[in-house]
């Protein structure tokens, strides 16, 4: 399945770096942990990062339902999300075709708040799974409470581009100069167990195991 | 010299993680390699990652002269800027209290076009020195031409926010489950020549000892 069926989620600049196929808008939503979140509040944008998880073409976003950007979106304003991976920095011959190795998402189109009560936790789970995966069986789940003081939003996939660049600076001319990539690499690194921990609690396999 | 001067950039979900000194600020753009720049097309918000270096109160951005997020910004239109970093996954006793811990400022305002030559060369010095220290005046710099085809904006940081999260969960009930934060640790791999280059061209410190 293709991407981009609008004219605002087709890449006009740097077609050469538009993925068109509906499996790379997947692998960069599942690859990232946090989006950035854009909404218009009186007029001006605003932008915030938060997380979020991907269910087949369903891309759910969370937070208090005190915050004022999530309630703008909850009344059904067009949003814009993006989720950045930046992999490299590209040094070039010439500063001008220095750039970024990277992959990009962004999505478009109306958030609609999900309350529905078996609805909501399955989209609470989408969302905890794709912060810490394993950790909705494994923790305490959710009471009706801290179900009523939670929103969450559902997006529709519908509208979405991805951009990626890899690979090499372009610039071609003959220089002495060193060019290429230095890669940028987001690893996980020792578990840090909280202090009120009791003492010898195991780290489970889902933390210490995660990649 | 204190944030927050203004309703729209004082925070208040989670007020005990705003930042209030400018120099947390300025320490969080400076750590942060990619923006989310936010702004208004036609009534919805479009967010798109992109470069940018600060220089003392003023942020820039840049882009091709073509692309019309930045062509918007530069007709005078609000945006809106946030920079984030991921420090790490909080896995809490209950998964209502999962988090992640960051370091994130946003900043609002119009941004403004840099077309005198001179102010447009600085702003692009501070751009590329941002992404790649010690590249300005180890590769060639911009030709007019080049100079030309790239958009230069300028936002003042006057009305920003800083929100910060460190530390183990916050959930204090007594459960035998694990509680603690995976740190997520963004480092730079070992760079990667060019295909293009004469064999034996060294890489530079500036590029390898880059940390």
């Amino acid at each position: 399945m293709t991407l981009s069926p609008t004219p605002r989620s087709t890449i006009k600049r740097g077609k050469n770096r538009a993925a068109t196929d509906r499996s790379e808008l997947y692998a960069v939503l599942d690859a990232g942990l946090v989006c950035h979140l854009a909404v218009v509040v009186d007029g001006a944008p605003v932008v915030l990062p938060t997380g979020y998880g991907r269910d087949g073409d369903t891309l759910y976003l969370h937070g208090s339902t005190g915050a004022r950007t999530l309630r703008e979106a909850a009344a059904g304003l067009p949003v814009s999300v993006a989720v950045t991976l930046l992999d490299g920095i590209v040094y070039a011959r010439s500063v001008f075709d220095h750039s970024m190795n990277y992959r990009c998402a962004v999505v478009h189109g109306v958030a609609t708040p999900v309350t529905d009560p078996a609805a909501k936790s399955h989209g609470l789970r989408v969302l905890v799974e794709h912060l810490s995966p394993g950790s909705w069986d494994y923790a305490r789940q959710p009471t009706p409470r801290e179900l009523a003081a939670t929103a969450v939003l559902a997006l529709d996939l519908a509208e979405a581009s991805v951009k990626i660049r890899t690979g090499p600076p372009s610039d071609e001319e003959s220089s002495p100069v060193w060019a290429g990539v230095l890669p940028v690499v987001t690893t996980y690194g020792t578990p840090e167990p909280c202090p009120l921990l009791a003492e010898g609690t195991a780290v489970p396999e889902h933390v210490s195991g995660r990649r």
